[in-house]
């Protein structure tokens, strides 16, 4: 049973992690703290927050757990309103997509209290956001990777970890450097590439004859495309160095892909588009193991 | 009301348009033909088919249509094997996937008597296959393609059209040439991609690791990657030129987007990113208001 706990930011991220623990009855007091008045007056009407807090003071004063969801570019100037009045006895926590970014970010900040921040990023999100958006089982199933720094205590990691699970989330650990590597791979490539087709035909000429014809392979394929362009130019730049890795990988791969096609090596085509098909069954069937998915409808356009 | 059509290859999209012509009441008789006896039988024995046919030579008797539902690479073969007994009355059309290369074959096996047939691409589909998988709804309400030949009678482009829009689809007219630059675009190169970005994750040592946090974007992404390698081989062959086209525009503007994420330069990011929801948005609603859609749920992982 957790005491007092604050979210800065009670959006969709931040108000689904208090409805989450006030659901489980594991927690005495939300308290919410966040820039638009509007959305912090929602939260306490939708019964998300129990108060809003006046001031960094107040809200930090017998804080047990501080929840970080606000875009990860303000995680510096959050910490340092809130460090004055950081108590001993209160650990802070994150979601950010991105983790090496919000360490470096914490350390400058929290220098040698970097202990007290323990980094961790829920594998959950809709396309929604604000505090309406917010729901209680938002992170049902879903993994949330904590990413601990070696300053942490044990103890405060598993206070989050705890929390995390509280939610309903399964808690998996990942050193910050590994979370950026996997997620620049799984997620943040998938998106600049999806970014990157929609953006191409958008500025052919006859992007109206393409778009016209385009269906449900399309549909899927760029889905991910109408996301957020400013949360998305952070995620990229916060991510740099993965995201270039894997992306530089992924140009070899076409270019082997390209000369293949070009010297019309079918047999060759059909080992690259095998393996990819035999991989992402065998990842469709144990995600579907782990959580049931919607059918897949599949158009051989 | 057509008399006689004749469907080569009885299965999801050959069974699908003789199921939706009768459902139409629009056709007096269905005669199958198929390399699989057991596929045949399970076609008459689904009411399919009215009866399948012992040969070439009785399957053409007194044909009003033809359907080629077979895969695009046995086009050639399956006109030399109808030619011999191809009557002067009966319009011969196809259900491929690209454009230019079945028209080639057509008119290096029916020489001067290419005028008889009509290639034709339905925008449709499902993952399942075979007989059972035919259903009398498939094309409601989705585009089919026309692709008319210098040499066609306008009255058999409209026999065509017209089957098909009793199937409910909604009939398109582009060029050969036109549908394939096309489809390399919106369909092709995406699977394409999919492909190269699952078989590249799938390569490296940590790929458990990596498919271990793949969430609901890569998910969407990916689907098409659990197409069929073979057919996909087949149509990245048979449309090689339009591809490679498509393909080296879209390598052209991820090293441009490279170039600007090394550079850390966010607000070209952003330009590229928000132009590209701006027209994924704006195609989605478009499509969406003419077919709906299951709601879009969007994770920023």
């Amino acid at each position: 049973m957790l005491g007092k706990v604050v979210i800065v930011g009670v959006g969709l991220i931040g108000g689904s992690f208090a409805l989450a623990l006030k659901g489980a009855g594991a927690v005495r007091q939300v308290v919410g703290m966040g820039r638009s008045r509007e959305a912090m007056a929602r939260a306490l009407e939708l019964g998300i927050v129990d108060a809003i807090a006046a001031s960094a003071e107040e809200a930090m004063r017998g804080a047990d757990l501080v929840l970080l969801a606000a875009p990860v570019g303000q995680t510096g100037t959050i910490l340092a309103a809130l460090l004055p009045y950081l108590e001993p006895g209160t650990v802070i926590t994150d979601a950010g997509s991105t983790k090496s970014d919000v360490v470096a970010a914490a350390r400058a900040v929290l220098g040698a209290r970097v202990g007290q921040f323990v980094p961790a990023h829920p594998i959950a999100g809709r396309e929604s956001n604000g505090p309406d958006a917010a729901i209680a089982d938002l992170y049902q199933g879903k993994k949330t990777v904590v990413t601990p720094l070696p300053e942490n205590a044990a103890g405060d990691v598993g206070l989050v970890a705890a929390a995390w699970r509280l939610c309903g989330a399964i808690v998996h650990t990942l050193t910050p450097e590994q979370h950026d590597r996997v997620f620049a791979a799984v997620s943040h490539l998938p998106h600049l590439l999806a970014f990157a087709l929609v953006d191409d035909i958008a500025a052919k000429p006859h992007a109206d004859l393409l778009f016209q014809y385009a269906a449900s392979g399309f549909r899927d394929f760029t889905r991910i495309a109408g996301s957020s362009p400013e949360m998305w130019r952070d995620i990229s730049l916060a991510n740099r160095d993965a995201l270039l890795t894997e992306l530089d990988a992924y140009l070899a791969q076409l270019t082997v892909l390209r000369a293949r096609l070009a010297a019309n090596d079918g047999p060759a085509l059909e080992v690259i588009y095998t393996n990819a098909q035999r991989a992402r069954r065998a990842w469709s069937e144990a995600i579907e193991t782990a959580e049931p998915t919607p059918p897949q409808i599949q158009e051989p356009e």
